[in-house]
């Protein structure tokens, strides 16, 4: 089935301390609190597939997809204070993050 | 609502001719066939957002998502026909390829 109508904002995190469970799960447990923007309309949260090609990057430890109905709640979504709150107490866990954001293409 | 049970297979790529409409609806004509792959659960056909923020890279041209229900079932869509025939077929069109496959974190 084709998704269409929907903004993908989709973030991977580098952790500051790659060793650390402790330190992911506890990004992995802010992820789920900042799930509870009421503008996401779905989500995923995850890890590293064991998959391994020279196209494939690996090296980040934590994917995040939130899914938005509109380009509009996206931009809620940003300025959102669970998401503030996110920021403020989860930035200290990663050391460098990616974000693709993408929007339908029309075909 | 949470995606659980899944296997993010998200692929972006960088156009060989980055100015060239003509490539740019070649490939996603070529994403819309490859989206026929049975295994395939939800799919999206995807642009660079108008978004910018230093976190955000929006230099690719095109982004696919693939969703698929199993890891066996994106294992059975790498050497689909039909994938390798869009490879055969496209990867002219393409510069660069990134592959972000992602699992579900138990969260």
């Amino acid at each position: 089935m084709q998704l269409n109508n929907i903004f993908l904002h989709h973030v991977y995190f580098w952790l500051n301390n790659p060793g650390s469970e402790e330190d992911l799960k506890a990004l992995l447990l802010g992820l789920k609190k900042l799930a509870t923007v009421e503008t996401i309309d779905q989500y995923h949260i995850g890890l590293p597939a064991p998959t391994r090609r020279e196209v494939i990057e690996s090296s980040y430890a934590v994917s995040w997809l939130a899914i938005f109905k509109t380009a509009a709640n996206q931009d809620s979504y940003q300025v959102d204070p669970i998401h503030l709150d996110f920021i403020k107490e989860c930035s200290h866990f990663w050391s460098k993050v990616i974000v693709f954001d993408s929007i339908d293409a029309a075909v």
